[in-house]
């Protein structure tokens, strides 16, 4: 067991990058039903109905989608002081920055392969206005009417050029939980899911196929059952969002996924289900390609743009439909 | 069989009165996801998504809350004109209506317990702006993404001092089939359940417990899934709408059922799931009191409010949170 | 609107030829949690849960896959005397054999591919043992408590040489409805989506790519749920069923599937869901090859597999794995 | 924060007893689903298809039913260590004892309840034989094909004089983080809601209304969707279990239940759903007699016999069915 575990508790935020900010806004207000919490600049803040945080997406304007940056929040003041030393051990840190709007003082770094993260402690939380609290008092907000109706932020999937250089900081410096990986047959590694928590996975790295570094993959919001996944992709049928991968239920994580394309070309999952790991001597389980040959859990092949398209996308890669 | 078989096809649209026009409006487009189709004099049309008519309510300001009108649509013009002759003999018609927005001349009369109904055959279909049709053709509009997003309008409950009476009629004169019913120890038939399809119920009629005629038990609409309906019951609960009865299972019909209040006061269903009647010989079920007493499938007791409360309320009788 | 609608009830049930008696014995048994009525001769006849009917499904011993036959109960015995009147005038008809297991005498014919049908309507009911009552009195028998737990027969699905006269002959001579078909592009039918009821689609024609005439491309088995075809889906992987198509949402009646192979190499689907067809004037849809390559509701690509395995295999086409 | 949290890892089994144990073992196996592991003296072990290790159920003859023992497994050895010294200090302890079927070394003690819990650390994984292993290499096992299917034990209620003292001791000496309660009028606590993770609940104490001692309210397992769960009251209903508590969700761990009797007379949960509890700084939720009135989530009444009957049953109490 690492020294690090137990150091950081969760995904705070996201911060996703759009070129066409109105329509991604739109996206996430009324087609995934998250609520707008503020604006700030160039930035909208939202969330899903369940977090009990100010917001956990940041979406703001830039010339190309992608990653601003991911959050995580520590589980005590002393534990984030302790992950930022390890942090900087390890030569990655930027330094600390005033706080946003939600959240108090963070420290920036950036992963092996140039992702921008914060490590955070404070943070602000949702209070719903007095006419508008939730019926069970057990939850920080109404249920969203609208949309997809999400509930939280679940996972974040990076492209990166040395996934195993990556989850070997993020278990050392950041404590995190390997529970799955892909072994490629030169042995290198292709793909490793790993978790804070008894979730089957929380922090995703994936080969990049392409040269470049800092990508994004996908960020993916979460939904109670996987009928409301289902009903997610009827709505997004309806309303203009391209479905790239249909629900269906990974082999790995063994999650029911979602996957399409918001306006400014992020690829954004809506999620549910997948198995829980109480085991604390949990050995991770390790796929070969012939394994993963034989596609998601029932079957379904994995769809080729899923192998290549991130965000920013790639000049010379094939878009994500497929054209060069 | 009834020479009556075969002649309608299905119920067509109800009209709920309401003293509060502008809550139950809200009520119905924003916590039912039901769309807005016209506007006229005192009304609103509603539609489901579902729906291949131009609507299924008409909501109509009153004094007190109930049931303006149910229409049920006939197979063909000849079996429109069989069913009104079929009415007429039995004397209980009023004659013809010039149309309605959203269908052609109606043929209105009572049943014998004084609800207002109305035969058509003539409907306008509903037909999609250009820019908001749907994904698949088969289906007639885009999903609603718009809280509990009802599909169509189900099942009609109607509350009659003689059941018997009543459901002979809608056999005999309008050809619906008998599925279930309830028989009380006198032999009285206090509840039966009628249909003019495989589906387990379209027309029902259940004792009322007061002197009063004409009043609605509930109108229900269809959502395509248990879990849609558990997702209307946490919007209801946290958009004020007060839930009579949790979602569950009936003993009769099977359906999943969930029983809210709109503003103006009526019962309203949300449903799905239930049984589908193949066999053409299939035998009515009769239940007795003794068997209704273990309460409905999987064993939750009735909610006393189901028994007594319809629309409009009856002067002397609880209200619908058991207050005399 | 033919003069045929009305005199045909619902698939009874079919006969499915296997090479692999005992192993498709215990598929159907074990992995589809059916129940077993009655053994005779080189057949085992069983019934899902839910049908009021003595069986479902004749499993019969034979040295390749395929069809025995399928049968088609009527709405009372006049209407089989008519329909069998049609049958006769159209030519296809082969006489009356004396009944099985489970029903009465049974006219036969072949449909214009040669597939053998029989209409009848004497049928015995399915009673089960005092100690085996379900507790509720408006279902057949006891739920199933084994491995995918089918509820009763939904559909059946042939390739045929001629789509068009064979749809047409169903409507015609049989009462059959059209609901939604594929028009090629040089205007050949090469899909037609049949039903006697409201529910989508009953009975199906789709083209045959080889010369050979009355196979089966598959039969129907419903559970209530989409969350029971998932179930099922964990459970075929498990117990040893290839999976040839993985729960997702048709086009085509918006049903929920899942495809596998029986040990004899049928095609069996798990359904569940899909609309309802309430407009008596309800214009069939007709969709375009174009339209068909966008693959399922979501977006899935039909497989390959879909297009041409039938049974009993064709001598040089492909078999399901793709391999010729 | 306790400076035990994190030493503990899981409910690792219980140990049930019953003065019926063939109904009780027909009850786990064919109705729950679950697997007998192994036969040692008047016991039986059984798993659920999801779990990592050898078992989840002891199933031991006794002349009452009730709760044998619980046993939760610890983080680590050096954890295990910690947590036993805490033990000790509280003067609980009764000693070590030698393994049992799946587990190495516990060490037992009583809460202050009186109810016998163990503490281990090495256990014995399951192995599926080679010719059923599951497709998924990161599932433990192949699923259930029988009955509920259940998956893996979920958490524990125990029934207890001092709600406080209890939940204080599990907090302080074994790390279990307190999520929810209940506060009488009185300010005492009449009910605490613990775990060791994000789960809303794993350990449950509630006020026992009787003047016993180490009495259990219920023992919970898991499947994955609330449809599971509705489909295991289908089979309780057809299969003779009496259903206490229909299918709802709590308000409290927003959890969907089903509460059932088995044979021997301990009430079991069927389970699924909740919420996670990622912030650290998590209040506990504290719950009102009057908030409680007003049912579970939504607003289905709290069965009566849930707030007196437990096991073993007191003398003079009134038994599940309400007769004293």
């Amino acid at each position: 067991m690492t020294g690090a575990r137990g150091d950081l508790a969760h995904i705070a935020h996201v911060e996703l990058l759009t070129p066409k900010p109105q329509e991604s806004l739109e996206f996430f207000r009324d087609v995934m039903g998250m609520a707008v919490v503020e604006r700030a600049g160039q930035s909208v803040f939202l969330r899903g109905s369940n977090e009990y945080q100010h917001s956990s997406l940041k979406l703001t304007e830039a010339r190309a989608p992608g990653l601003g940056h991911m959050a995580v929040r520590a589980t005590s003041a002393a534990a984030l002081d302790r992950c930022v030393a390890r942090v900087e051990r390890a030569g990655l840190g930027d330094g600390w920055v005033d706080g946003d709007a939600g959240h108090g003082p963070a420290y920036r770094f950036q992963d092996p392969d140039g992702h921008v993260m914060e490590l955070l402690w404070e943070v602000e939380r949702f209070v719903p206005e007095p006419g508008e609290r939730p019926l069970l008092k057990n939850q920080p907000a109404r249920v969203s009417r609208q949309g997809a109706a999400v509930k939280r932020i679940d996972h974040v999937n990076l492209l990166a050029r040395d996934v195993h250089g990556c989850r070997t900081f993020a278990g050392d410096a950041l404590g995190y939980r390997l529970y799955e990986r892909i072994v490629a047959d030169d042995d290198s590694e292709t793909g490793a899911w790993l978790s804070l928590s008894i979730a089957a996975h929380e922090l995703i790295y994936v080969q990049d196929a392409t040269p470049a570094h800092g990508r994004l993959h996908h960020v993916a919001w979460w939904v109670d059952t996987r009928e409301e996944v289902m009903r997610a992709a009827d709505v997004f049928l309806d309303y203009g969002v391209p479905i790239e991968f249909a629900p269906s239920k990974h082999t790995i994580s063994q999650g029911f996924f979602l996957y399409v394309f918001e306006p400014g070309g992020n690829r954004v999952e809506v999620t549910s289900g997948g198995y829980f790991v109480y085991d604390p001597e949990h050995e991770p389980t390790t796929w070969t390609p012939a394994e993963r040959a034989r596609g998601q859990a029932w079957g379904v092949p994995t769809v080729e743009s899923f192998h290549y398209y991130g965000t920013p996308p790639y000049e010379g890669a094939p878009d994500a439909s497929g054209r060069a």
